[in-house]
């Protein structure tokens, strides 16, 4: 079993890595690797924590994401939808949907993310595709929220 | 997006359900399907809540459950072993280990649990099993405790 730490949001017997080593872009991320797959079960189940202020990469793929909300709150953008998220919440990531996560409400923002072990490379907008998301208002106001 | 309902552990759009409809033995158990699945995600990750004194099946099969604690605290049992479990606690448990969950603390025990779409159907202890299992003082101790 992995206790959990309530003080650090840490679990026991797993380590805490950096966000992304691919280079992208990102501000203050960091994941931990809850479980790793089993015969039947062929998925990672990680935690993922934007500190206040920071966010995940904005990126688009085939894979999808379950994801659910563990700590705090923020916002999400779901392809041309900024959604404000809180502890609790369950959303799903369909394919290709370009999104991002950020703390941008005053706290730390932690997700648990599904993902298949097995899965595509993410994509980063293009210059175009990032041009398009400004021209529109909401979408514009997120993508430099902090 | 599915909101949480912090008050009373529900989330919008998802449909509260009886726990178990095979007329196994358990007691006072909810289910509510949070996610049931994608073409590269096929799982289910649904969220059990146990009412104080309650537990949930004595039960053992071949797939695997992820369990994550979600809210409240009570014990697991898996295969001969008893374990305190609270929020943000996280177990896996392997293919044939007995297990059942009871909110024998005091509260409310909830826990989202993950399992593949496909799955073997559950088995119950024979009357062996059980009286093997009441051989052992922690165990016997568990399994009537409210």
């Amino acid at each position: 079993m992995h206790k959990f730490k309530e003080e650090d949001y840490t679990w026991e017997g797993v380590t805490k890595l950096v966000y992304k080593e691919d280079g992208s872009p990102f501000k203050d991320v960091t994941r931990q690797v809850l479980f790793d797959g089993a015969f039947d079960l062929p998925v990672q189940f990680r935690y993922f924590e934007v500190g206040e202020g920071g966010y995940s990469t904005l990126e688009h793929h085939e894979h999808t994401h379950m994801v659910m909300i563990f700590r705090g709150s923020g916002q999400a953008l779901l392809g041309e939808r900024v959604q404000d998220v809180k502890c609790g919440d369950v959303l799903v990531i369909p394919s290709y949907t370009m999104h991002q996560f950020r703390a941008n409400n005053g706290e730390k923002l932690g997700f648990l993310c599904l993902v298949n072990q097995e899965r595509d490379k993410v994509k980063l907008p293009t210059e175009e595709e990032l041009n398009n998301m400004n021209k529109i208002e909401e979408v514009k106001l997120f993508l430099k929220s902090r």
